[in-house]
Parts: structure tokens; C-alpha cells; sequence
């Protein structure tokens, strides 16, 4: 978060993600994005966060941090959030949390994968994310009127479909809504070869191996396998590892203990590279 | 809550909650307001709050905050309403919360979504809610008589019925209530012109979208939508984008991750906007 | 609590309730008042703390607080009723809790609705409930023999059936015990004229809609209405708010949210206000 | 805890207790106090310490405090025992708990209603109950041999059946145990005369209802009525209340919620005073 | 702990658990010692710690302690065995808890009852249980050196097997295993007369009662009564007690609150004393 | 970890999992290591970071330390992993965390068997596992850079298959993964001979009762012998216990209490040792 001159992180779009996001945060209209695991949502906030925050030639660049980011789980408190108190020579401090800061000094709060967080610490945000926009901080009796270039973002993974439901309905009404999936074959193939190193045509194969993983979700393999991974099988390649090795290292163990899909992918993995 | 001198708050009255408000806060009876979320029961208690306290030229003005809010979750304790010890210059001292700064100073302390407190929490109210309009802090030994101009104000969501149990016939007996549903299609429209800014058809537009997302609960949808994600779907088309494209940002994606329903919503913008 | 020189609060007796008290204090006789919510057993309890502590002549006067009082539920902790380490001056100053307070300085400590406390909660009482009148606080290596004047009042709700089964047998026999219930329409009519100010007649008429709500009980409606829901009605029409609107705002509302019930009072209160 | 001069408290042996207790004493061995709520348990063993050691001439005179009292509930920590760190003057003090400083300074810590507590707090007792007579403070790194007077004696209830499962093998067997019952009618009636002051007649006849109650117990009415609640009959009456109204006040209601029981009761009662 | 001077506690052997010890301990193997309650495995250990670090005149005598216990429960914390800073003249210092010291300083550190720890307890003796011999403090980002002489012995009653379930595959394979049993009735009557001080026809007497009362558990009496009863019966008849009221208070009441249980322990005991 | 100058610890590997570990470091890949408890993961990755910190000639040599090792466990809190404030000359003083010692310093960070940590402790480490590769810190608002030489790696035990499912899509998918087994008996052969000091044919011997031990799985035992505990009993026959008996204490009842199991395990002893 102290990144504050660097290069706008690289993003490739897949749709129009980056026209509704725009015209959300000139509204300042709350957003949530959702889509699976390694997707490519929090890059994508990057990407816009420093568009908005750094490249453009307006007040926006008087922001202090582009982007406070919180990866949220069931342990998060309300505290975590807003800020406590720390003792400062002989005196109880007030130090704010990422969310304060955010609302304070303007930029975006990110909370990533917000329904793991537990019902009660996602109450804290309906009072910025409604007509008040403002910040109540039980502790210190303060209320904060949300920074003019202060936006909240979510991101949560619908495949859990159990744990959706865990948003409240007075919570997911605040929010508009961008999905994301994972990029067509050659998008795929490009981003891979962008952050690999890898040739052309060893990202490509590794593209077409990823379609093929994810083809297996119709035979009862929920997880798909993310950019990610197929990244990580091209930088293992590129150390030198053999293609063989290299997949069952970065794509059919991490995905299943289970001994007939780690049998599927292999199958894949020996037909591309027999 | 410094928002001493703003004008009040836009609100446009369904029926006679505002005279049914006034009679409770002349008797100081403390009051539920009942109804879904994102109907409007926020902004009219913000709204009655200026009222009584900013545009009338009585006594109340004298009174610091009008409103003192509380978002309501399972992890709110007694000390986050009735305040605690910090330590400041070697000493411990008592920081007041929001209902107890609202008992002595006067104003209304607003626990929003109340049910969703614990149990244990709502019983630290019965002694301001019944005819002794006292606060007991068991830390200080104190015993403070309410304020004049003290009144305590909760929101709840009858929709969830089984949350509703939770509050005790001890907490709701000390309560008058005031229903509150989503405005009608005039109503809401006008309101929809007023928060979003686009053009007065826009608005009739939207809030036909809304009547009809509403009838799907007769369809087993049981949420229906808030007059809020439809001024959000107005605001990002006066922003340019696409009315299909905002209204599956704004509406069918916030709304459910379910597949039919979000084809029904679907086909209703689909005949809406063809 | 601080109410030293006030009068003596209001009270209609209905039985030789408070005959059975007086004798009870005079043996210092551990008392548990019993009966339904809103039926007036705080009331009475202030009602006999003050013509005990303030109007006779004795030395029960020296007491500086004639009643400590506490609303229980199930957060509540050991600590909060004995008293706790704070931190003064560099420091660790121990501060009496509310019975602790009453112990060491004589007047009547009311654990209000203590069912709703956790078991461990009331064991703390048992030393000073039997002939040892003695209070241990582990803390502080204390053993404090009880004033003269101290008395422990509890009260609870029997209608919570499945609660009352967690008071244990070594803590209820340690207390006489009190029943209430509603008072009879005659004399309910004259409290809510004294309370509301509304005029006989139309307070006869509330106290004949309460007889009629309470008669549901024989068909499902278990709850009955508290005196206190009846006062609030009249105040709202005390305030011109008509009958029927402040019957629904006062009574049908705040006593259920299931439909059958609703119409069923609502029934009730048409008949009566046709 | 500071009654180092009072007389030792009434006791009436029901058999060869005392001579038991005295052999365990002379020979340090952990005791068990078995037997129902109010048969006289801790009044027995206030009995015992006062004679041991205030009463005879012997070095135990020395002992600071005869007996060191712990209420037992599921909350009470390790902490409540052993002691604590307190902040004074800027540095963290230990404070003995009770058992510390029974088993530091000599006398007996009293575990009233133990398997009221959490199995892992009676682990504690471990190493102070056999052959090492040590107590290990981990916090102070201390271990402390016990004073040749200490010993340990702790009370239970074997009516609560479920839980009596709850103390594990390895700290029952490290007891001996006294089992105790509720009083044969001439006893319990020198015992009401003596405690509440009534005459001969009455307190026969109040020890006749008791025996009565408890023959209940055969009818599914398993708590028994204690001694003490038979008492506070003959108190009320004492204070010139009518017997039947004093037996519903100190029998009738305190024993049971459930109306077959409460009229069995009442039965007795007006059998006896028609 | 600060026993240093002391006589090797008296330890009588049953089979090689002394030798099979002392080559654990030369080869700094951590040991299980299993058993059930009241065996004497808590005093095997202390007379094998005198034995090792205070009899021999190797350096071991300069370990300061041989002996570290920690009575496990399931509140024991990762702090209470590791240390926790303490608020010293303004500043936290760490203080070791008992495991650090030994590891520290050299000595056993004995972990009795493991079982009853929470699981995630017992990780924390991992490293200083493998090769490694380390222990990680994360509090102070400290790496120990186990001391030359540190070894780390667990006790656990396989009776309880519900809870053996619980000790983890990556706890249990980092420990050989000692099994102890009752002793046999010639040692156990050698035993009794060593710590009763009865004679020692009494003795065999009461350690013939052992072996039957053992012989109850196969018919449905699980328990089995320690060494330790037996000698607490022959401690209260040297104080003058009737053996069949020594039994009683030493054998039937402590060992159960079944009827028939104690019927039958009962019928021991009168066929023994008739 | 303060161990720089050492010997690089005694690893014999199995297969390639040295390349396919010094690729991934080369790539900053995050690793899990996967396999049975007591198969060698911990040493194998005490081998690899000595050899990559401490034996070559690189920059890498700058790395303060080469290892931070994390036992997990489901008490195991982001605090412990991240680090927290004390109180140092009067001031809260934030102390580095092994996570956050590693990402500043360089180093690898250790997460011993995972998914015994709750999953809400493991989403603190997706900052530092994609591309990103930083670490925020609420407390601080610090977000910290990874050092180039930072790498986290962590181990689990698939046989715990219900556990294996906690580990989340979203934490695996940032890993790659190598797997370990038990080493084949030539290889498990020469480990022992290393470490316990037997003969050859010793080792060969205990090698031999391995195989036939995890032969049993296939008959319903499941958990397998580790390495570690053949070593044990090499050490003690190396101490001159008969291999009869030191197969009894650190294989039969190490290994299960169930009574089947140790015969079946005695059975293989008896036929090896007969």
C-alpha cells in the first residue's frame, strides 16, 4: 500500500467490467465482486484502484493509499475493521483500522472473500454504504462523514453456495453486482505467457489443458483449476522441470486428494504431453 | 451525528407514521419501527429526528446529537452500548457509549436490526423503557435518570421470522410499533426521480421493474427488492450505461445467485426494456 | 438510584403482598417475586425498598441507597455483580459491584428476571442467602458479613417454563417466594387512568380489551398483554391519536407478528371501538 | 472469614461424622461431603473448623483463617483458586486464591458444590491430594508444600445424578466421604426451634410437614423440602403471618412450578393447619 | 520443586519399567507412561527423576529441578505451559512457564493425564520431541537449544478410551511406552504397611479386599479401586476408626453412587470384617 | 534458528523432490508438502533451506535466518503467526510474528501440518502467496513487501481425510505441491543404521518389521509405523534392551491400545525375534 508510483498493475478485461465499475465509483455506488477462486478479482480492483487513484490528472491522486485490502475469515472482529485503542505513552491511543482509514482519508476498502467473515463484522459497513455514508465508532462517540473518494468493494466466490446465504439480504441489497469467470482459451494463453515466461505455444498448451480440467466439473468436479495454477505448472517449465512433472506438482495434486480425479487429470496431462 | 445544522432529511410519508411518532415521542414511549429492508425506516427515523430536534424552535435544540445509531450484530456487547474504561494519563476512565451519551444528554439512540443483537444485550434497556427511565452502570455504581428528551427507537425485519422469536416478551412489551412496507409504484417513483436524477419516465420505468420483481414472491421469491437497488440501477444509467446492462449489475445479480430466479428477474427486464 | 428524598412510586396492592414482604424483611428472609412480565413486580419492589428505607424513622434511613437493581441475562458474569480490579493512579483499585454494594452498606439488591442469568452467575448468592450472610470475593481475599439492612430480592417469569428449570434446587430454597398476575379490571382500569390520564371510562374500557386479549391464552395466544402495553395505548390517545390506530400501534402489533393473532385482536379491538 | 473469636457454630450430630472427620483430619485426608441442598453440609463443616482450630489448645491456633469457602459454578477458573496477578505500583503482584492460601498458610478450603465446576478446574487439586501435598503454580513457577494443617473438603449432591458423573475417577478416588441426609423429625425439630425462634409445638409441627413433603418424593416429587425452608415457615410465622399463607410463601411455591405438585403440597398444609 | 535434599521417594517395582526407563532417558526418549488412576505412576516418576538427577554424581546434578508436573485439563493453554510476559517496573518480561524451564534448565518435564489437554496443546512439545530437540517461543521469536538432560514424559489412563482417541498419530509415534497395572496382592499389602503405618495382617487384609473389589469389574463395575483407597481405609482404622466404617468412608462411598455397586462392595466388606 | 553455522542436516531422498523444491524457490512458488506423519517432511525442508541459505555462495547467506517453523493447531491465532504489541517503557511496541519475521527478513516460514490451524488463520497468508506477495498488517496499517528470499511453505497429512477437506479451494490453489511416503526398506535401512546406531543387520531388521507392520493397513490399521519409532527401538537395544521388550515399548504400545492391533503387532515381533 505504500506502492504509490508504481506501474498500473496489468490487467487484460474479459467484458465490460471496467465501463460499470467506473460509472459505480462515479456514483459511489457500493460493489461486489463475484466469481471463482484465482479468477482474477483482485487484480483487477488493483488494476482500477491505481487507474482511478494514480493515473488520472484529478484530486484522486491527494489520496494517501489507492487500496486498503482485508482478507476476511471467521476470526475477523469489528475491531480488525474500525481500529482499538493502543497505549502511547501512559494514554490510550485511537488507531484506525483499514475500513476507517479508507472512509477517512478516501481510497477503496477491499473486503476479499467477505462471507467468510462473520455476520456481525459485515454490519459495520451498512451505514457507508447507504445514503449516510458515514462511519460510527462506538468506542471514541465519533462519526465519520465518508472522504468524497472513499468506496467499499466485496468479493465473495458463489460457488459456496452454502455459505451465500450467510449475506444477509439488508447487506447484499447495498451492493451492485460485477461477476467474474475464468478468460476464454486465448486470453488465458496470454495472461499466462505475461506472467510465466513461458513461449507461445507452451502457454497455449497449457490454456487447452485448463479448459480440459475445467471440462471435468461436469463430471462432478466442482473446483475447476484457476489461472494460477496453470501459471505456476508454465514457471515450473521454465526452471526447467519436465512438463509431466511440472503438472503433477502445480495442478493434480493441489487439486484433489482424491485418487479417480487425480486419475482424470493425469489422463488430460498424459494425452497433451504423451 | 455533527450534522447539527443540516436541512433534514428528505422523506416522503406513507401514511400516518409521522403523527403515530410524535404522539410516542410526546408520551416518551419507546417505539419499533417493523418492515423490510431498504423500505425507508432509516431515513425516516433520521428524518423525525431533525424534526423534533433541529426545526422546532423548543428546548430540544439544546440537545447535542438528535440520533445516536447502533447497527445491531450478534457480537454488540453491553459495553459497546453503555460505554467503558479507557486509560488515559495513568487513570482509568469512563467513556460513555451511545445509549448511555443518548440518556444523559438527551436524543434518540436508534438500535437498528435489533433482533440480531443478543438477547442478553436488549435486557440492559428495560430500565429506560419502562416508567423508571433509569440507566444502572454496574461498573460506576451509577444511576442516571434520563435525560427529558431521551427517547429509544429499534428497527426489525419481520421477514425473518424465526430471528423474530428471539426478541423477548419482556423487551417487546415496552415498545409501541409502526409497520412499514415499500412505497407504492407513485411513491417509489418519486422517489427514485429524487435520489437518482434520472428523468421522471426513467423512474416510472424502474419502479414498474420493482412491482414486478416484488409479485415473484407470490413465485416463492421471498425477498423482493428495496427501493434502494432501484435508485442504483438509476444512478448508473445516468452514468450511460446500458439499461439491461444496469439493471443486471443493480438488480438480477444482487439479488440472488439462483439461476431461475435470476432468469425470472431477467425476463421481467427483457419485456421492460426489449 | 440517586433518588433519596423522592416520593414513594405508585402502587396498588392486590393481595397481602405486602404484609408477606415486611415480615420476610424483618427476618431477612431471601425473597423471589414470581409472575408474568409487565404484571408490576418492579414496581412493587420500589414501591416497598422506599417505605422501608426512606419513610419509616428507624435507622434504616443511614442506608444510602435503598435499592441496587440488575437486569440479568445470561453475559452476565461474577464480575458484574461483585466488582472488579480498576486501574487508578498506576494502580489496580478494587470498585464493588452492585451486590457487593448492597452487602457492605445495607439496601435491597434485585437480580431482575435472574433465570435469564447463567447458573454459575447465582451461585455467588449462595453464601449470602443462607445463615452465613457472608459475601467471599476471591479477589480480594475478602469475607464481608452482611449489613443489618441488606436483603436479596430475585424475580422471574414461570410462564418461561423451560427456563425456570434452570434454577437449582440448592439456589431456589434458599428464598420465599411471591406470586403475581395481572391485577383484576377494576383495579387495572385505575391504574392506567392513574398512569396514562386518560379518563374513567375510557380507561374501563382498556382494562375490558386486556381481559379480552388475556382470554386467548385459551386459544394459543400465550403471551396474555402486559398493564404496561394498555397505559401505552391510552397515552397515545391522550395525545389524539384514535383509538383504533393506537390500539394497532400499542397492542396488535407489538404483541405478535403472526397473522392469526394479529386478526384476532384486531377482532377484539373492533368490536370494542366499532 | 475474619470471625477468629466467635463461638463455634450450632451443630447437632445426626451420627458418627464428627469421630469420621476428626480421623481424617488427624490423618490429612481429603473428605467428601455427600448429601441434598440444606441438610446442613456447610454448617457442619464451619462445625468442625471452628473446633479444630479455635477450640482446642494445640498449634492449630495458629492457623490465620479456619476455612477458606468456595462456591462452585462452571465459570470458576484455575485463576479463582490459585490467585492472580494484580497491577500495584507499576509491577505485577501475585494474590493467593483461596486453596493457595489454605495450602500456604494452613486451615481448610472448601469446595462447596463441586461438580458444579469444570472437570479441568478440579485437576488442579491433583498434586495437594495425594502423597506429594504440593501445589504447582505455573504462573510464579512456585511450588508450594502444603501447611502440616491444611486440608482439602469439597460437597456435593449425589441427587443430581448426570452430573455426578462429571468428577473423574482420578480425583474421587483421592477422598474419603461422609454421607449425609436430611434429619429425623425430633432432630429437625430442635433444629427449627433453635433457628427460628417458634415454640416446641410449632416447630413439631413444621418438622411433621417436612416428612410429609419429602414422602412426596415417592410420587415423582424428587427434590425433597430442606430444613431451611422449614425454618423461614416458622420466621414468617414468628412475624405474626398466618401459617397457611406463610407455608405457601416459604413451601409451596419455592418447592415447584408445577401445579400437581404445588396442590400436593397445599394438601399437606391444610391437612395439617385446616 | 525446590525438594532438592530430599530421599528418593520409596517406588516398589513391578516388572523392567526401571530399566526400560533409564535407557529412554539415556537415549533422551520422550516416554508415555500408561495406566489406570492410582497406580502409581506419578510416584514411579519422581523416584526415577531423584534417582537420575540427585543420587548419581554425574553433572546431571546440576539440573536445578528434576521435577516439572503439570496436571493437564482442557483449559490448560499453550501459555501456561511455554510462559506469558509479565508486567515488570514498566516493562513486559517474559516469564518461562514449567516446559521452557526445563527445556532450559534440564529436568523432566511431566505432562500428567495428556489426554485431557486440548489436542492443540500438545503440539507445541513437537519439536522438542523430534530430532530437532527445539523449542520455538513465537511470543519472543526464540529457538531453544534443549538442555542436555531435558526429557519430556506424558502419563495417560488408556481406561478413558473415548478420550485416547484423541492424542493425535504426529503426538503418540514421538513417544515409547511404559505400561503399568495395580500390583499384585503381596505388593500391594507391602505397599499399604509402608504408607498406613497399620500392621501387616491388616495390610494383606486389605489388599485381599482390593483384589475383590477388582474382580467387580467384570461384572459391570469399570472402575476398580486404587492403591491409594486401600491405604486411606488402613490410615482411618490407625486413627482408632471400626473397619466396616473405614470401608465405608474409604471404599464404597468414594467408589460409586450406585446402589448396587455399593450393595456389592458392601458384601465384600462384611464377608472380610464379619 | 539460531543454528546459522551448522552442518546441513541429513536428508536421503526418495525421488525428485529436491529439484522440483529448488525450481519452485527459484520461482517464489509456495510449496505444501504432503504425506504421512514421521516420513521425513520436516527434515526434508531443514535440508533444503540450509542448503539454499547456508551452503551457497549467494546473497542468500544475508538471510537472517533460514527457517521459521509453525507446529499448527486449531488455537493457533493470526496474532501468533503475524505478531502483536507489548508494552515496552510504557509504550505498545509491535514484536514481529515468525510470518512477518520471514517476509521481511527472507527466509522460509514453516506451517507444520495446516490444517490443524483453523481456516480462518489461513486466508492471513493469500497476500503473501500470489502475486502480490505482501503482507498487511490491521494492527499497524504496515503493508509489508516480501523479501526477494521469502518463501512459505506448508505440510499436511492426507490421511486425515475429513481434515483435509477444511483446507479451502482458495488456500490450496496458491500451492504446489510434492507428496513423501514412507522411504523404501533399503532406504528406511540405511535412515535407522544413521540415527540409532545399530548394526546393519540390526537396521535391516527393524526395516523389514516396518514393511510388515504397514502391511496391516490393508487389514484396517491405518495409521502405519513412522520411521521415527523403528529408530526408538534401535536406540534402545543400542542401550541393551532385550528386542522383545524394546519392541513393546516403542512399536506395540506406541502404536494402539486396541488389543487386536498389539497382538497382531506382537505376532509380526515374535516371528522377527523369536
Amino acid at each position: 500500500m505504500a506502492s504509490c508510483a508504481e506501474a498500473t498493475p496489468y490487467y487484460l478485461p474479459v467484458g465490460d467490467e471496467v465501463e460499470i465499475f467506473l460509472a459505480a465509483f462515479e456514483s459511489r455506488l457500493p460493489v461486489i465482486l463475484k466469481g471463482p477462486t484465482g479468477c482474477g478479482k483482485t487484480r483487477f480492483l488493483e488494476h482500477m484502484a491505481h487507474r482511478i487513484f494514480r493515473e488520472s490528472g484529478s484530486k484522486s491522486q491527494e489520496v494517501k493509499q489507492p487500496l486498503y485490502s482485508v482478507s476476511c475469515h471467521d476470526d475477523l472482529s469489528y475491531t480488525d475493521l474500525i481500529g482499538r485503542f493502543l497505549f502511547i505513552d501512559d494514554t490510550s491511543t485511537w488507531i484506525d483500522g483499514p475500513l476507517t482509514s479508507a472512509v477517512r482519508n478516501g481510497g477503496i476498502c477491499y473486503l476479499d472473500e467477505v462471507v467468510e467473515a462473520r455476520k456481525d463484522t459485515t454490519v459495520v459497513i451498512h451505514s457507508v454504504t447507504d445514503h449516510r455514508r458515514q462511519l460510527f465508532i462506538d468506542q471514541t462517540s465519533e462519526a465519520i462523514d465518508a472522504h468524497p473518494d472513499f468506496l467499499l468493494v466485496m468479493s465473495y466466490n458463489p460457488g459456496y453456495q452454502s455459505l451465500m446465504k450467510d449475506l444477509k439480504t439488508s447487506t447484499s441489497q447495498r451492493f451492485i453486482s460485477i461477476g467474474f469467470d475464468y478468460p476464454d482459451a486465448d486470453r488465458e494463453s496470454e495472461i499466462i505467457l505475461h506472467e510465466s515466461g513461458v513461449d507461445n505455444s507452451t502457454a497455449q498448451t497449457l490454456a487447452k489443458v485448463g479448459v480440459h480440467i475445467r471440462n471435468l466439473r461436469e463430471h462432478g468436479f466442482s473446483q475447476g483449476v484457476s489461472t494460477r495454477l496453470l501459471i505456476y505448472a508454465g514457471r515450473l517449465m521454465k526452471q526447467g522441470i519436465n512438463p509431466r512433472r511440472a503438472a503433477e506438482a502445480a495442478l493434480i495434486k493441489p487439486l484433489s486428494d482424491d485418487e479417480d480425479i487425480q486419475q482424470a487429470i493425469t489422463d488430460i496431462v498424459n494425452v497433451i504431453w504423451p
